[in-house]
């Protein structure tokens, strides 16, 4: 389905919505997740804790989103983390530097590049503001942190635009107090925050974004030793470097060097394993290595987890091998010891980074599970029933001669295993589209039969087969269908 | 236990620490939760969610936590959010004038009142800086709300200093296509912020925090009108108005006019009931009744639900009517339409609200859990079941003779129905104690009659009975335990 239908069903089917809409200075980059999104995204970080957090014992901790100065000084973001932009001389409106030439003038600078790169192709293409055909000012860099004032001395600090710097600065404490060993994975789930200048496309460029973030320390001697690679060893991927893409298995991906060492290769499986079950057409799927002009400034080698979208390639993760990078700086700004035992060598960890957009990839399960039946003339939504907002909807046929107080009956029944919408009004059809329409894999329906022989009317989303099922087998039908894999 | 105690077992088991804690320019009142936090977090919401949200089939939604300047100039926080606060002129240490003069000159003078109030106090009583004797400026109101700048421009915008505004705001798209009905409950967990002058106690006063809002939007002509009221009419509370506290049914305070109305009667006996099953001690508990003084100013009635700690009564959660205060306050300002239909009758709802403290929640069971067993020399944290971050440790007796092996694959088993903990180092002693202190209510310990008879010991935390057990009945043993009320 294309990006506007997923809009649509956002909008009207409580999935997502922007923020503060009812007032005029409503900002750009800033969604609400409804009732349907909340459902859909609780569902979806706990696939993610069961096949990437728990399946290795990883720690999961929640910190703080307003930050030190000192910390983003140590990472690099006060200096690095900055885009390039050009405000017009006479209406002031500022643009993205890059996207501008790249947008009219066709011409690609990598974002790092120099500032004057961008002003001799403005000069030369002679780029005019789109606005007020204004000539623009020199190209500056602007800092994508937002910063807050701590106390009534507004004492300077910023909202994270990562969540990872709370891993790696809390990591001495989280390796000594929970008798931490290498390699060890260290997870967060939470708000990050990054001032775009151009946020677009709702839930694919925001200003207030969710991220899962996964850090696994390790010893950078034993990247080649992993226990459980045999797991994923025979796991595909698709991978592209500077060739054309490759479908390959782990196993052989670093056998013949296409990606470094097992260590990372078993992250990429495992990742892609997690994707697979999210509903996600893994085949238009693929690991992209970036070059090094692409690559973000601490990350030392990086796939980009990409699927393809009406909206083009969509990255969801970033997978960086970050080195030593973090943890070496924030050990010089801090003074802090982060060398850790492992068995019996003392070691800097390296950090290979797993971070995922939490936001991104609810919208590509949307659109790669939406689609319109015409046969039927409905639009189905056909989540995985583990990741639907309502996993069973629970209908009166009529509300008299006793059927609103039996369908009331099962509901209360059903609500204590599994997420039920109860719903008593309209006509049977309309009730049945609109649980399509969100997702919900089962209808139950009560109707006069059920008086006589406590059978009701059980509705499949995808095939729109019904049939009859007792009720005292609806828990066991139901916790069946909607298990985690 | 008291609160260092608390701390202490917080900081060395991972519940909780300070955030940016290896910078020296790491700011009061931001923390982080550890892996046991977190554990026991998202089981207290899943409880929470169980009791509060599903019970009533409220909507949960996730709003973004930076909102537009409108927002608060409509909902008052912009004029009215601000503390009062006096500053050294010789210095320029700055402190909040109602507490300084509370501690210092034993004179209570409310939040709210006068500036003219705290400066006649302080120049009476010649009180002066604690810090270098300096003398104070007069007093001033500081706001309490983060700004933040979005975009090159800068335009205002605030980070929330309540959940609650995003579900004022996003009422009417809720409204209409979630087919609401009035009454009807809103919930959202997430972050909160407010600009603290004196953040202390750790989780007991943050600039960053989490809450757990609920706003039920009502009929204000149908507040007698509550369906399942009989539910809770017999659930005792514990209620304080100017008198003393009583013990009193919730019908009974109906009938009597120490609550006003069935309508808030239910919630708070709602709320009482899942308290008690936090494992909160409910008889050090009461529903404070406000004074016109101490009221939010947003509120029409309110009750304060405290508890009794070893700082003091705790504010845990505040339930206000707030009327129609918040819908009209928006609709006047947007221009947008807030009114529905609730039946023939066109209505602007009222809003009750039961806006939870999470943080200080946890503080609280962690508080009333802890206790000394002196006979056995061990501390521990005698966790409800369901809320414990692990639910059984998996420990090998030894290493050697195959039942590292065995224990392995015991805890595989068990990894998928609930949070189980697998120990192999270290004296089987120390291992239970660290068990006991992070409120794991089990632990299994295969031993060498394992490998002969596929039974293990299965110790319970509070008595530490220990008895053997068939592996094949584990999985049910724990799952009957860990189950939720």
């Amino acid at each position: 389905m294309d990006y506007e239908s997923v809009i649509k069903l956002a909008l009207e089917r409580g999935f997502y919505f922007p923020s503060c809409e009812v007032y005029a200075d409503a900002q750009a980059g800033f969604w609400e997740y409804g009732p349907s999104g909340v459902g859909l995204k609780n569902k979806f970080l706990e696939l993610w804790r069961r096949e990437l957090v728990r399946r290795d014992a990883m720690m999961e901790i929640d910190g703080s989103q307003i930050m030190s100065e000192s910390v983003f000084e140590a990472s690099g973001h006060l200096e690095n983390f900055a885009d390039p932009i050009i405000k017009c001389t006479k209406c002031g409106a500022t643009f993205r530097a890059d996207r501008m030439i790249a947008e009219t003038a066709g011409v690609n600078i990598p974002e790092g590049a120099d500032l004057a790169e961008f002003d001799k192709i403005i000069s030369e293409k002679g780029m005019a503001c789109p606005k007020c055909k204004g000539s623009f000012g020199g190209a500056k860099r602007f800092n994508m942190m937002f910063g807050v004032g701590i106390g009534p001395e507004g004492v300077g600090a910023y909202l994270r635009p990562e969540t990872c710097q709370s891993i790696f600065v809390d990591f001495p404490r989280l390796y000594k107090t929970m008798r931490g060993r290498l390699p060890l994975g260290v997870a967060q789930v939470g708000k990050s925050f990054r001032n775009e200048i151009a946020p677009r496309q709702s839930l694919l460029r925001l200003r207030e974004f969710y991220q899962a973030e996964i850090e696994v320390f390790c010893n950078p001697s034993r990247l080649g030793d992993v226990d459980r690679f045999s797991e994923i060893q025979d796991t595909s991927i698709r991978i592209q470097t500077e060739a054309d893409p490759v479908l390959i298995t782990c196993g052989q991906a670093v056998d013949s060097g296409i990606i470094p060492n097992k260590f990372v290769a078993y992250y990429l499986g495992l990742l892609a394993e997690f994707y697979e079950k999210t509903g996600i057409d893994i085949r238009k799927s693929r690991f992209r290595r970036l070059g090094e002009k692409e690559k973000a400034f601490y990350a030392d080698v990086a796939f980009d987890f990409e699927v393809e979208t009406s909206t083009g390639w969509l990255e969801l993760v970033a997978c960086n091998y970050r080195s030593d990078y973090d943890l070496l700086n924030h050990a010089k700004k801090s003074g802090e010891k982060f060398e850790v035992m492992d068995g019996e060598e003392k070691v800097l960890p390296h950090v290979f980074e797993i971070s995922m957009g939490i936001d991104r990839s609810l919208y590509t399960i949307l659109e790669h599970s939406l689609r319109r039946d015409e046969k039927n003339d409905r639009t189905v939504l056909s989540l995985r029933p583990y990741l639907s907002p309502v996993h069973v909807g629970v209908l009166s046929l009529v509300k008299k001669d006793g059927l609103k107080e039996k369908t009331d009956e099962v509901y209360l029944q059903l609500r204590k295993k599994c997420d039920a919408f109860l719903d008593h009004s309209g006509a049977i059809g309309r009730r049945y589209r609109r649980l399509d329409e969100v997702g919900a894999p089962l209808a139950i329906t009560v109707d006069h039969q059920t008086i006589k022989d406590n059978t009701v009317t059980l509705r499949m989303r995808d095939s729109m087969e019904q049939k009859r099922v007792k009720i005292s087998e609806i828990d066991s039908v139901v916790a069946t269908l909607i298990a985690y894999p």
